[in-house]
């Protein structure tokens, strides 16, 4: 899976071209969506979905949604899944806010908002279930689906994620109940269900257990690349078939030319299909392809 | 202190006026500016800040982004303080992202993007110290500061903050302890630090011990109000002076006028002050007013 996380100091030679005037911002969001249309029409075929990174997309202030809008649109077209991957997480009324923004959009004296229609969104469960639930109650009218924050793919992961509890047990794991309860009333005829979790790829020896407690959730797996994560080491992942594990790398694919020189687009679209070869050969049931 | 969490279905009745053509969007947007810009002018005279729900703005996509920057704009002219409560924490480089959205934005080769020029900010520790540090910096160049995620004001609160840990102590009070380390090269003249914590009003018997393991740390005091939190309970937040608590009102503010009935504004006012007086009295050091 693509992650879209366009740095705007280290976008394609291309993207820039023919930027007009407007603000910094404006030029700015210009290019990041040039950048993030080459990228998706490099790799479209070796992946199933795209995850954009909305930190990337709020500093570039309003024109900056609008490009995250366009991108959204332009990894639809081409057959792809959408993620949003902002970590929100807020008490009842503001995740239900973020969820229409994100999803379904709200009615509204002023007409229907429309919503960024995702298919997917990472949700950060520390506020606890109220903060997960709308997310999850917004998805499932739109079929769509949460991913929850398990177990991170950074160093920092220890610091809170990790800490064991006098119950048995690390907080992660006790996000793991959580998430495996709020998805029970919503695996589907794949045997998926549409409340997954994020999981780094950075630490696969907490994979096993992860499936252990979350027997149908989709896992998110970020972290292989530039964060230090492998696919190879990602198998307990796919247990429930292909489906299972979405392996997403951002900076490993956008950035192929400068290891392996030549065009940006061609060796964005050698890694994705090296990651997708190397992430299917782990997965036995092909009758779950994505 | 003004929490602006403007829901576009209960916005006061002046703010629609004149709203012009647009996409349903852009008229929430217009709409919901003129209601925040209404409510900042109602009572800015009794509050020190407003703290502004960045899910609302997010819900109304690029013209939200927009009302949102008019909006701090409008409450920077008033001499309020603005917070950004986007409650964000993501892996290092996202949420240097976000710092640059929300506090001094970025230089590119585009120019230097504005970011919002937030006073405090909002983050969420789950993802660990390393998801929190990039903002403490940007807050230390800009001269604003941080507001941790320690203890929040809604029911499920209890689902992960305030599990109890093998070491002892719940989760809530190891985020405690790293807010006091982050924020301890951060304390100003006035004996605040710039790394503060969220404490929800709703749960007062934590703020003793919250104030015990963060004696430098302001405090903002969110879910007076509507979520059911009493001004009267907070003493222990003022410790260290009136502004060692920042407390937080919304929809009790903006929604006044429907218990007290009388116009919008005029009560809003009313109720803005009779929350600042509740706070005052608890406080004994009036050379901390801010």
């Amino acid at each position: 899976m693509l992650g879209l996380d366009p740095d705007p100091r280290e976008l394609w030679p291309a993207s820039d071209a023919g930027a007009g005037g407007g603000t910094p911002q404006q030029r700015a969001a210009d290019a990041v969506l040039r950048h993030c249309q080459a990228l998706i029409d490099a790799t479209a075929e070796a992946c199933v979905a795209v995850k954009l990174q909305l930190a990337r997309f709020e500093a570039l202030a309003a024109g900056g949604w609008s490009a995250l809008e366009a991108v959204a649109a332009h990894a639809r077209r081409q057959g792809l899944l959408v993620i949003a991957d902002g970590k929100r997480g807020d008490i009842d009324v503001s995740a239900r806010a973020y969820a229409g923004a994100l999803i379904g959009g709200l009615q509204t004296p002023f007409g229907q908002l429309a919503g960024l229609g995702a298919d997917l969104v990472t949700v950060n469960p520390l506020v606890g279930r109220d903060a997960i639930e709308p997310f999850v109650a917004a998805a499932r009218a739109a079929g769509a689906g949460v991913l929850v924050l398990v177990r991170t793919s950074n160093p920092g992961a220890a610091d809170i994620e990790e800490l064991e509890l006098r119950r048995g047990g690390a907080v992660w794991e006790r996000v793991a109940e959580l998430v495996e309860q709020l998805g029970a009333p919503g695996i589907g005829d794949s045997g998926l269900s549409d409340v997954g979790a994020v999981v780094g790829a950075t630490a696969p020896g907490h994979l096993a257990r992860a499936r252990e407690l979350m027997a149908a959730a989709p896992f998110l797996l970020p972290g292989v690349g530039a964060q230090g994560g492998r696919v190879e080491d990602l198998a307990p992942a796919f247990a429930p078939g292909r489906a299972g594990g979405l392996v997403s790398a951002s900076r490993s694919i956008a950035g192929a030319h400068r290891l392996t020189g030549g065009e940006p687009a061609a060796a964005a679209r050698a890694e994705a299909e090296r990651m997708r070869e190397s992430a299917w050969a782990l997965s036995e049931d092909p009758g779950l392809v994505r």
